[in-house]
């Protein structure tokens, strides 16, 4: 086997990166983002300052890459709907776990933190918009999908970017409820949240 | 008329009171909450430190405050629909305000920093959970009402806690998609809502 110190360098790299990540990640919740300075997350990720340095130029490019990081998990969950048979059975069948992601205590932490920065900071807010822009447009063509798939005419794009809107608002809210009301009865949420959305959907 | 000193110093304090909250609420939603200062506060609101102190004992008092006074807005609200003819109609006819008081980016801002605090401060994080649970209880009251109004039947207890968080979801998800779309199409989302809101009241 002929070794290859290219590609375990990449690796390398790609794996400090994203302990970096985790560290800030961890960092901005626990402190906010304006009080975790470089020199707390590099002691939490356990490598010098200037290592940091190396990776991310400041903490709006962190916060970049961990937007940029759930940008990529949000696109994974809907390419994943792509070749379902039934692409809104799919979502709706998601439900339950979309529901203890959103009021997950430390990711809805992190997305707030990353919120209230948004509305102060403007580089921050060109970063989640920019992945907000991309959410909706994927989330508009998986339930055109869905609705194709299904014989139900298409919808005017006003009332389809509306419906993705209060979709997000749904599961974006869930991350605040999880904050203010952490016991809430998820099965029950589960159940409403199922006609709610058959209704966005399917109507 | 005979001077009535008394109540002019109270009216004088409650005044400087609100105008502490003024000056806290634009500093905790410019700079965060950690890195707003009483200090900083004073400054905005043109008084000293120690004239500050003499009314909040810290930052946490003034959050609880700023959350007070934010929930004594929803009791007015829910209390404004109790004496109409029809409590649910009622709801759905200011749809288009809430949007707009849910979306307005000041009010959003601070809504989100005062929850991404509670996600990592449990001192603020009960005065929040405090609020919602009342808010709640009142929200649920509401609905029973305007259902008995209508010969609807009662929700069996979990089912209408599921509504009433999902419901809340909606408008505090709101306050997340004025950050990240602020150019929505807040016509196109009151019409959505006013459907998914009669699902949720009605049926």
């Amino acid at each position: 086997m002929v070794p290859n110190p290219g590609r375990c360098e990449r690796e390398s790299a790609t794996l400090r990166r994203q302990q970096v990540l985790d560290a800030a990640a961890d960092c901005f919740r626990r402190h906010g983002f304006h009080s975790a300075g470089m020199a707390q997350i590099a002691r939490e990720a356990g490598m010098s300052v200037g290592h940091i340095y190396h990776y991310f130029e400041n903490k709006e490019a962190i916060i970049a890459a961990i937007v940029d990081r759930d940008l990529v998990r949000i696109i994974e969950i809907l390419e994943g709907f792509r070749n379902a048979e039934d692409i809104i059975k799919a979502i709706l069948n998601r439900v339950a776990v979309d529901i203890d992601t959103h009021t997950d205590a430390r990711d809805s932490a992190l997305q707030l933190e990353i919120l209230a920065e948004s509305s102060r900071n403007p580089e921050v807010a060109k970063i989640t918009r920019t992945k907000d822009a991309i959410g909706r447009k994927l989330l508009g063509e998986t339930i055109e999908n869905g609705r194709r798939q299904r014989g139900l005419p298409p919808l005017p794009a006003t009332d389809l970017d509306a419906r993705i809107d209060v979709m997000i608002a749904l599961f974006e809210g869930l991350n605040c409820r999880g904050v203010s009301h952490p016991q809430l009865n998820r099965d029950g949420i589960s159940a409403v949240l199922d006609k709610v959305l058959r209704q966005l959907l399917e109507d």
